[in-house]
């Protein structure tokens, strides 16, 4: 882990950009972070659009993190933003909006091939930034994962066992097979949907909020469209945080 | 209005109970409601299982609405409690209790039967007690209802323009003819619904929530039965009246 930049803002939370290997990533601490008085972590996830178009609404759950006592981490996923380009992920995107555009349905062999290999490469990527933020004096645990593509989120939830609480985002397509890690999944989840988001199917939401195994989980539904999500979700999603980090 | 007792707790909430002509009621107001510093009023909905069976779930209800500024009242719905028994009322129960015994499936005549002349006759009674607390000059306004039969719940959000906000508990039958009145409803809504409810099927109320008219309507759902409500969902329907009635 290189840390290539640091600022603190007027909060006192520190925001270091840092790279690891290839992996552009940034990292948040509140002003009480110490390593005497080691906080809390809230993984940060993100849809493949880049860190940079993301970065308002990352900061701005940084710094409810912060507000919190807990620091934030994220990194880029492969393929997005300054990473170097990749093409088969490419090229499902472009037959997802050739298929969108045309107002075919969206078939499950294009959806795996837009998530899986996505998941697969993600996750190890999303572990390495944990061993490495988790190694800072100044950063404890427990961990929580919060947002992103939700396939990323499940198989972090189910093979990371520093994770032990997720807060996701109902509002991506979700390979078949994921709906079998779901069931395996036990940590307690909140889980976001978008009553009508236009890229989301409703149905198969409250199917895989169903099939989650984890005794204790939520689902918090508002209405609007994938971005119109209202900040009493975003402070609920930061009370079941509280509640299962502190 | 008759007040008929008094009493206030270690933190300054003032509980009287009344009659309001043949039915029984509580008010509880904050020990900072006053004249001169009216506060609103949230109206607490129940089950038809009688007002002292209730009792220590409604005070702690209206402890939390008193923490958070409201004054908060309930009245016993009709055939409860101490009020006469109503014979068309024990007759639909005893046989939802055969029919649910038996195993048959619940008809939609049963369900007609058991909430359409509860709802005719308790929301009128619910109005006349709005009336009558509206009257006082320690409560203000604006009024929110929470919980009990969402049929109730959703009729009073229909005709009452004085409630402005709802929070409803997907947890008993709701005729057919409800969902209609539920498409013209326009306030603020928050649905709570226990997602494997004994007593309630889960698709219906999940098409509720998608029927309701209004334009900020979010639903949360929990794990576990009918009295499983988790602490974490009273404090998110508290957040919710705290953003609708200040």
């Amino acid at each position: 882990m290189h840390i290539i930049s640091e600022q603190r803002d007027d909060d006192g939370v520190l925001e270091r950009r840092f790279t690891l290997g290839e992996i552009p990533g940034i990292l948040w601490t509140p002003g009480s972070a110490s390593p005497s008085a080691p906080v809390p972590l809230i993984l940060l996830g993100l849809p493949p659009l880049g860190l940079d178009t993301m970065y308002p609404r990352l900061v701005a759950r940084a710094q409810q993190a912060a507000a919190d006592g807990f620091a934030a981490a994220t990194i880029e996923l492969p393929g997005s933003g300054a990473r170097p380009r990749w093409a088969a992920a490419d090229e499902a995107r472009a037959e997802l909006r050739r298929v969108m555009a045309a107002g075919e349905p969206v078939g499950d062999e294009l959806v795996d091939a837009l998530v899986l290999p996505l998941v697969d490469k993600a996750v190890p990527e999303w572990q390495a930034a944990l061993d490495a933020v988790l190694s800072l004096p100044e950063i404890g645990g427990p961990v929580g994962y919060s947002g992103g593509v939700i396939s990323i989120g499940i198989r972090l939830a189910l093979v990371e066992p520093r994770i032990v609480a997720a807060g996701l985002f109902a509002g991506s397509f979700v390979p078949r097979v994921m709906f079998e890690e779901a069931r395996r999944v036990t940590i307690p989840l909140h889980v976001l949907l978008q009553w009508d988001d236009e890229g989301n199917d409703r149905q198969a939401a409250l199917d895989l909020f169903d099939a989650f195994g984890s005794a204790e989980k939520s689902l918090l539904a508002n209405m609007g469209g994938h971005t119109g999500v209202p900040q009493s979700a975003g402070d609920a999603a930061a009370g079941f945080f509280a509640r299962h980090l502190r």
